[in-house]
C-alpha cells in the first residue's frame, strides 16, 4: 500500500454479491468439515491434487452448455487490453468483444480442470487414477439461499477403470463422510443407461435429452408438471403415459429391479443398466451405517449429459432439518478427457457439495466445539516483568502443544478478563509477584470460576 | 458438460502463464508446510478467518500504488457488460473503459483484504484481534523463477495494540516455524522510525520516500549502485556520504545500538526507534534456535509505506541452499483500517512466501517422506469373489485408519505389482482361495520383498 491509500476518501466497505468472509469459528468449522471429507477421501486411496484458479478461455468454453458458458466469470487481459482490437465494430458486441480482451476466466467447476490435468500429465499418472481435490469454484449465478458465486467443491474420480467396484467404493465412501459427519442422508443411484432404456422401450429415444431434462425437474414440479412438459416438448400421449408408469414406480431395491427386468426386456442397453445398478446395490460389501439408505430412484437423471453409467445423488435425509436439497452428486462417464486429446477414459466420480452441508451442519448444530476451541489458556498482562516471565511459561506450554497467549497490553484486569470471556478461552492464568517468586501460577477456570494456585507441570495436566 | 464437448475440435491443453497445477506429491507436501505454519499460528493464539477470492474493484484500487494498480487482475462484469456504455469515447481508452466494464478484482494480497474485514466487523471482533489467513493471492507480474501468478501467502497480524511484546511474539513465531520445517533463517529486523531519524539527522527528511526506496535496492544493486541513485535523485553529497557511513554500519546487535544511540541523539523519532528496536530484540524471551539468528539490519527498508515502526524480514540462510532470496515479512503500522472508516487501528504483522518456502524445501529435500505417504495396502484383485472378500477387509482396515485400495479391475497380476511399485504403495496383500479359507492375507513388503501369510490382526499391525 501506498501514501494514497491516506489521501483517498474513506470507502464504506462492501463486498460483492454472493461471496462471503468467514469468522474464526466459520473457518475452523469449514476446517473441520473438509478435514473430514479428505479424511475419507484418503483411506480410500485417493491422491490429492490442485489446479490454479485461472484456466485458458479455451479449456472452459463451450464445457458447460450455453447457459453455463454465460455464468464463467471471464478476466480481462493485463495492460492496454483494447489496443489489439482493429475491427472496432466489434466494440458494439458484448459476446463478440470477449475473445479479444479475455483470455482467462476462473474455474466453473473441478471437472474440466481435471480433464485437462490427466490429459497434460497422462505420461506421469498411474492408471487407474483415484484423484481428489477440494478447491473453490466461481459462478456468476443469481445468489440466494444456499447457493453462491464462490463454493466450495470436494471431488473424488477414479479414471481409467470400468469396473462397478468403484460404485460400490463411491457408495461407500458417501457413507463413511455422512456417518462421520452426523446427519441422515439417502443415497440414490439410478443408472443412465436405464434412462436410455425407458426411451427404447417408450419410443422417444429420439428426444432422450430432453427427456432426461424434464425428469430431472421432477423434484421442483411434481409429476402433473413433468407430465405438461411433456405435452409442451410434443412427445406421444402413450409415450407420456408409459414414461409415468416408470416414474410412479415405488418399491424396495428389489422390487424395482424385478420391475426394471419385467419393462425393459425388450431393450439391451435397458438390460445393461439392469445388470450394473443390480451388481452395484446387491454387493455383499454394501453394508450402511443405520441412519442412512441407498434407493434405487429412476426418477433421478442428473442434467450433464457425460454421465453415462451409475449415477449419484445424496439428499439430506435428516428429520431434524429443514433442507432437504441435494448435497452431493456424481456418476460414471465414458470419456472424461476426449476433448483435451486423450480419448477412452472412463470413470466414475462424486462431488460432495461442501457449501449445503455446512449450511445443514450448522442448521442441526453438528460441529463440535473442540472443532473451534482455540487458545486454551491467557496470562493476564501485570505490567513488564510479570508479561516478560508469562511469555516465557506460553513458550513451555507450546512447546507442549498448548495454545497460550498473554494480553499484550497493561490494561485493566476487567478488560482483560472481559476479553476472555468473549473470546471463549476456558483459562485465565494470573502471574504476579509472588507467583515469580514461588514459581507457581493461579489458574481461573472460566466455567466454574474456581482459582487455584499449583505448579506448571500441574497447569500443564489441567490444560491438556 | 454437455453434447458440445464431443463435438469440438480436440483442443490441445495448456495453462495459462505464471499459474502451475500440483501433482499428488506436491499437493501433500504444500499442506505438510501449510500445516507447519498453522500449526504454530494457533499455538500462539491467532484465529484463522478466509475472505472471499474477488473483491469489489474499489475495495483494491489505490492500495497498491500506480505500479501495483495494473498488476490487478480485473473481472469482466457479467452479461451484456457493453450495454451500459453510452460515452462511445470511452472504448477507446483502455484505463478509463476498464471501470465500467468491471466492478470486481482478485484479491491482490491478505492486507487490504483482512483491513476490509476488519472494517466491517469491527462491533463483532475483540481487540486486540489475533487473525491469520492462508490463501492464495493473485499477481499480473511477469513470471519468472520463484515468481508465479497465482500463490499463496500465510499472515499473522495482530491490530489494536501498540505493545511491543507483539513484536517479540513475532520473533519467536518467525523462529518457531523455520526451526520446524529445518532450514536455517536469519530474521532482519530494522524500524522505521531509525529510518526516519537516519533521513533527520542526514537532513533528508523532504526526500524521505525515495531515501527507503534507494535503501530497499541496497541488496540488489550494492553500495555503489545506491551512491549513484542518491545522486540521480538530488540527494546533496554531505548528505549521501552521511547517509553511506549509515550503510556501511556492521556489528553485533549492541554494536549498533550503541551507535545508533551515539549517532541519533539530536532526532527524537530515531531515539525512538533504537529505543523499540532494544526493547524488542533485549527482551529475555527472545531465546532463538540454534540454527537462526536475528540481525538488527539498518538498511532494511521494506518498500510499502504504511509501515510505521518495526520492520521484519527472513531470509534464508542455510548454506546448502542456492535461493538467497527474501521468505517472509512484515511490520508494524499505525493505521490498518482508516480508508475503510475505523481510525486507529493499530498492528503489528508477519507475512510467510509459502512459495518460495515450498522451493527451498524441495531444492534441500526437506519434506519428510510421510508427507506425501499415502495408500499403505493395495490388495491385489484376483476376480469378483476375491475382489468382495478383500474389500470387505479394506473396510475393516480403514475403520483402524489405515489407508488402504483394491485394484478395481482383474487385471494381469504383473499389471497390479508394477502399478503397486510406482505408486509407491509398501504393502501388497494377495487374497487366493486359500487365503479366504483359511481367513489369512499374504502380505508382501515391497521395499524388501518378503512374503508372509498373516491374520487380519498382525496385518494391522505390520501396517499401523
Amino acid at each position: 500500500m501506498t501514501e494514497k491509500l491516506y489521501k483517498k476518501t474513506i470507502l464504506k466497505p462492501s463486498l460483492p454479491k454472493g461471496v462471503r468472509d468467514f469468522s474464526p469459528t466459520q473457518t475452523a468449522n469449514r476446517e473441520y468439515l473438509f478435514g473430514v471429507i479428505k479424511k475419507y477421501f484418503k483411506l480410500y486411496g485417493f491422491l490429492p491434487i490442485e489446479t490454479p484458479a485461472m484456466e485458458n478461455l479455451s479449456t472452459l468454453t463451450g464445457k458447460y452448455g450455453d447457459e453455463g458458458d454465460q455464468l464463467i466469470f471471464k478476466i480481462i487481459n493485463s495492460g492496454d487490453y483494447l489496443s489489439k482490437i482493429e475491427d472496432k465494430n466489434l466494440l458494439n458486441d458484448s459476446a463478440k468483444l470477449l475473445p479479444h480482451i479475455s483470455e482467462k476466466a476462473l474455474r466453473y467447476d473441478l471437472t474440466v480442470p481435471f480433464a485437462r490435468y490427466v490429459s497434460m500429465n497422462r505420461n506421469d499418472i498411474e492408471f487407474p487414477f483415484k484423484r481428489y481435490q477440494i478447491q473453490p469454484v466461481w459462478r456468476a449465478d443469481r445468489p440466494q439461499k444456499g447457493r453462491y458465486r464462490e463454493f466450495y467443491q470436494c471431488d473424488a474420480d477414479i479414471v481409467g477403470s470400468t469396473s462397478l467396484l468403484n460404485e460400490v467404493e463411491i457408495v461407500n465412501l458417501i457413507d463413511d463422510v455422512f456417518a462421520e459427519l452426523n446427519f441422515a442422508v439417502s443415497i440414490k443411484i439410478n443408472n443412465r443407461k436405464i434412462l436410455n432404456g425407458i426411451a427404447e422401450v417408450c419410443n422417444c429415444e429420439a428426444q432422450f435429452t430432453q427427456l432426461t431434462v424434464i425428469i430431472d425437474k421432477l423434484d421442483k414440479i411434481g409429476i402433473e408438471g413433468v407430465k405438461i412438459e411433456f405435452e409442451k416438448s410434443g412427445f406421444e400421449k402413450n409415450t407420456i403415459g408409459n414414461i409415468v408408469e416408470f416414474l410412479n414406480l415405488k418399491g424396495t431395491n428389489a422390487e424395482i429391479l424385478n420391475f426394471l427386468n419385467d419393462k425393459l426386456q425388450n431393450s439391451k442397453i435397458g438390460m445393461e443398466g439392469c445388470e450394473e445398478l443390480k451388481t452395484v446395490v446387491e454387493n455383499p460389501n454394501i453394508t450402511l451405517n443405520e441412519n442412512n439408505n441407498l434407493e434405487i430412484d429412476i426418477t433421478l437423471a442428473r442434467g450433464l449429459n457425460y454421465y453415462t453409467g451409475s449415477i449419484f445423488e445424496v439428499k439430506n435425509n435428516d428429520a431434524r432439518s429443514d433442507f432437504k436439497n441435494s448435497i452431493s452428486g456424481g456418476g460414471r462417464y465414458d470419456d472424461l478427457t476426449g476433448i483435451f486429446g486423450l480419448p477412452d477414459t472412463p470413470g466414475v466420480g462424486i462431488s460432495f457439495g461442501a457449501d449445503r452441508i455446512y449450511d445443514i451442519m450448522e442448521e442441526l448444530n453438528l460441529f463440535p466445539s473442540e472443532a473451534s476451541s482455540f487458545t486454551k489458556v491467557l496470562f493476564v498482562n501485570f505490567g513488564e516483568n510479570e508479561a516478560n516471565h508469562a511469555l516465557m511459561l506460553t513458550k513451555k506450554l507450546r512447546q507442549k502443544n498448548i495454545a497460550a497467549e498473554v494480553f499484550p497490553d497493561n490494561a485493566k484486569m476487567k478488560k482483560q478478563m472481559n476479553f476472555a470471556n468473549k473470546r471463549n478461552i476456558p483459562f485465565v492464568a494470573l502471574i504476579g509477584e509472588s507467583e515469580i517468586n514461588n514459581n507457581t501460577i493461579t489458574l481461573k477456570n472460566m466455567q466454574n470460576g474456581t482459582q487455584e494456585t499449583i505448579t506448571f507441570d500441574e497447569m500443564v495436566l489441567r490444560l491438556s
